[in-house]
């Protein structure tokens, strides 16, 4: 944050994104669980933009939908036509020509530049300069333009086809984002002419012309890993990867055990409490809080839950948006739990379905426990008490409760409420029939025969 | 392919493997689902092979059964003692005395090879010369041939321990494969001797033997990765995670999103459709095609399964031979579908298993239903109408027919056909006992502390 | 082994790790299933350890606990201040007074030192050197103590702080583990003082004590991924690795097939038989063997189980402590296998829960049966004898026994004994009511529409 100073961010949503292959707009393609055009206002708000204006293409009501969704005050102009970055962002003149202290340009499909990248660009005007534009150093410049700085200011921005055989020697290259000051921002973006090739209008040249106007512009540089941008399928995994890489090494650092870092994939907001311990392969969708020392076993898979402290979940446990689970609470094997409030101590171990359910404190849901809560038309609750004891196999058909200590018998289908600490058994009796299964095996084996002899 | 020229490939698959410590013999471990075997009988039929003779050791015949399974016209031929590579593709001399254009030498340990490398050492022929002998640029040269170029033309193999200091110094290394002449072909085999250490016949003498004949031999150079043969374990792991990273990189061109695609293992023949989003963590069997904008999510497992469009799968689906998903049909976790056709809008969402069965339109499959599919000795189809819904917790004993929109009751085992629009239960009455449970409790209590008191 | 010669092990385990920010010792976090402490014992036992001491630090009975229950006759000392290493090594004067012929100085928190190094450094003692210090070639050594090598003697330790430009070009660094003669051991550590900046006694100042009596100091090197510390949970994810890799390699060296090694998780006492196939994702609690031609499908979860010659797991096959799987036994998806043994033959297939039960030979088991082991208070055995055949969905409420040959009617409930080769049946009457379903849609619609409009 930069006190005192406001702050506009315009960020460039308006590419096509061919590459991706997709009938989706490229931006609203996901990074841990959240979309491009997400992690680029997530990260602008947190530099303390005080308005954000996304620039999108032609009918694509789906971004700015997406924009208004995650941040309604949004304001969203479209770029008619693709003429170049830089008439992208007049596309924001209205907003530009309020007056702001500082102007962040950003690009929606960058979804990896961290909050504290785009505060350094306002630090820097803060700092005196009117433009401040983003570099790296890369490992292959190849076709990125070349950032000339002497005496600590960047003196131009050099494509790489009219770049000097001195200057292809220069590693530091621009990354396309760029701070402005305010005050010239709309002057600067004004002057920027389409005298090129692709008679279009690039930022870059607002470089060469704050010069020409005696203006100061510096660069700061950034990690290559940040300013990667996405634009096919791979380089989306990339990103992916990169920032499950941060994210793992944030959870480690906050004191949980990850025994196999690599294997499992956070939500860009996932909590994780310390001692928590993660076994390998876990996915965790978004919104999940895991709280200290919890352990989240091997092929689990959460979101929108959240588990208590000393709680445990499978292996194979599956936590559906509103699974809370209370301290101490345990989900275990092939175990699906949705929408449904666990107290603390409750044990589900194995093969069971509860949604739409509370179940009390210390309750004993058995192996291959049902609750039945969808009529094809209505959702019902299932309500369980606290030291209750569903027998395995049990149904428990919504709307039903199961009063306090009450007790289930093992494969019952339970339609009525059962009071406390009573006893409901719902399930047909055991009769036998002496040696009808020998005398049903050679029968069926006689059967196998002929069919097989029929066959030849 | 070459057209107007015919050609002959003959695949050395007499190897012994010892370094596998396998009792099955090396060329029939796998890669993505297809024995190595396959792999090369796969690339040379794709690099138009019209006839394909098949080297073995003696006591093989599981090798040479498998290559008549892959291939009905392949010609299986016995090397019955192990005298070096150029005996052994002299093993197929009655092949190669029929006159191809073209002779193709392939090992069938070398499942990374493409068709399009196969296609180039062919191309190298019907360009004008008589060998082309396939090269890679080692990272470390150590033990390889090292291959002699002067004026294009490929002068000689030298073995490392032949070679001189200069030579030691090349870099490029024969990979052991080559593509003769057919009008040559034979001759030159013929004319390769055992003066040797091993007293073995090694196919790189055919390229001194082809210069001295004035024929022209040239090198193609392929990657190292492609050139890797599988000796142990870990080759056979190496050469299976470079299958699956070429695997993943055209899945994702072809615009399918791989979350995280280090965790997503492919088949040889897995075909994905466009905007398809596959999750973390899931396996391809052989057979599984998915249509476009289908979702697999994590932990999902599927072989020899259709997946129509947008439909979606998992997280911890499973869906074995023959299962077929209409569009839109959702199949959900600890779901496995076996050998049945979901219609249009299934859902199948939890803890379920259907096999042999087929599912109408729109239905509906509670949670923990089962399909009793089997008595012990035969397997019976469970046929479900459009708009069905079964009641969670339901046994459906095949063969049995639920009509179209019929109602099954939770926790129901179903033996007889339901009528379309019916409701059909089948369970027990629920009954209560009050305070059983309180007493229960007591009791148990009090056996315990006896129990633990008996043991002091 | 050095034989003839006796040992003492001192292994320092004081340390307070509060990088890990842990409420558990940083010595009982694991890797492989095993505790660091574990590893530290298990490795210098293996050296042949007489006797093993750890130094813990005050208040610590976990610690010492976990040492007591993993080797009985380790003495626990306590290290009441932390006034530095030699300071700790002395808190076990007393065994060090007994006088051993060989001392090793251990860290409880270097846990993939292999044993063979520990018995490197007890050789070079056996071979006439008084102190054999471990030395690791690093990659970058800054930070690091530099071992001064001359005429194959160290010469001395110089910290990186007081080391000439010169010294800091040595990248043979310190591992900090160091064996010494039972002889001079006691004398060479009273005599180190504490003249330093943090006025603690340093294990580093043995090498100039023990010149300046004359005594011989060598070098040992070992790679440096084996003698990296652990001090948070980065590094504890990295030691998780590194050993994971090397059991991975071990495993496939020894004949089996991983198809995804990287994916497959061991435990530190995994036994894998020949020519065992294990597919991705596959994850090993402690105490598992895996029997010849065995197959372990993608994401199972195996602990304490034992898994006979040509069995199958999985996929999703979940394995707990007490699990036994006879010759060609079967667990398939969504199975949970406790303390029971299944015979040769039986299959297990879908969606089902064994727990405290004996399955007799070629007996199987249908989709969604359930053991009905736990009453609330007391767990109970199921008995199922030779061929048998469970009926899909049903409830075995356990104490029961199942007879040789008997048959279950799917979606029975079972809670009498039944009789060898006799059909057990428990469950309701299938009823009908037709056109129930059809009013049933027709009033939940107009039900809905309703619920609907009042919300309005």
């Amino acid at each position: 944050m930069q006190p005192g100073r406001t702050c506009l961010a315009v960020i460039l949503a308006a590419g096509e994104g061919t590459r991706m292959k997709s009938q989706r707009p490229k931006v609203l393609h996901q990074v841990a669980g959240r979309s491009l055009l997400g992690h680029a206002i997530a990260a602008v708000s947190a530099a303390g933009a005080d308005a954000v204006v996304i620039v999108v293409g032609p009918d694509r009501p789906e971004v700015a939908a997406e924009a208004k969704a995650l941040l309604p005050s949004a304001e969203i102009v479209v770029q008619a036509e693709r003429r170049g970055t830089a008439h992208a962002v007049l596309a924001a003149r209205e907003a530009l020509a309020r007056g702001y202290d500082d102007v962040l340009v950003a690009f929606a499909d960058t979804p990896l530049l961290r909050p504290q990248t785009y505060e350094a660009l306002r630090a820097a005007l803060a700092g005196g300069a009117q433009i401040t534009a983003l570099g790296f150093e890369a490992r292959d410049p190849t076709g990125y333009g070349r950032m000339v700085i002497e005496h600590g200011e960047l003196k131009a921005i050099v494509e790489h086809k009219d770049a000097s055989e001195a200057e292809r020697g220069i590693t530091l290259c621009f990354a396309g984002l760029m701070a402005l000051d305010g005050r010239h921002a709309l002057a600067i973006l004004e002057a920027i002419g389409n005298v090129n090739a692709q008679n279009e209008y690039y930022l870059t040249e607002a470089i060469s012309i704050a010069g020409s106007k005696g203006l100061k512009t510096v660069a700061h540089v950034a990690p290559e890993s940040e300013v990667q941008g996405v634009n096919d399928r791979a380089q989306l995994a990339a990103a992916e990867a990169e920032f499950q890489r941060r994210k793992r090494l944030e959870v480690m650092a906050g004191g949980a055990t990850l025994i196999a870092p690599e294997t499992v994939f956070f939500s860009h907001d996932t909590k994780i409490g310390q001692d928590v311990l993660i076994e390998p392969n876990v996915v965790f969708g978004p919104g999940v809080s895991v709280a200290d020392e919890a352990v989240i076993h091997a092929f689990s898979h959460l979101e929108g839950a959240e588990v208590g402290p000393q709680a445990s979940v499978g292996p194979y446990g599956r936590l559906r948006p509103g699974a809370k689970l209370g301290r101490k609470a345990r989900v275990g094997n092939f175990v699906e739990i949705k929408a449904a409030d666990l107290g603390e101590g409750v044990k589900v171990n194995h093969l069971t379905y509860i949604g739409d359910a509370s179940v009390g404190a210390d309750s004993n849901i058995g192996a291959g426990t049902i609750t039945c809560n969808y009529d094809g038309f209505l959702k019902s609750r299932t309500t369980i008490g606290i030291g209750a004891f569903v027998g395995s196999n049990s149904s428990l058909v919504a709307p039903v409760t199961i009063g306090d200590g009450a007790y289930i018998g093992s494969g019952s289908v339970i339609t009525r409420d059962v009071p406390a600490d009573a006893l409901a058994i719902g399930r047909g009796r055991q009769v036998e029939r002496e040696g009808w299964a020998k005398s049903f095996r050679a029968e069926s084996q006689e059967k196998k025969k002929n069919a097989a002899k029929t066959k030849d």
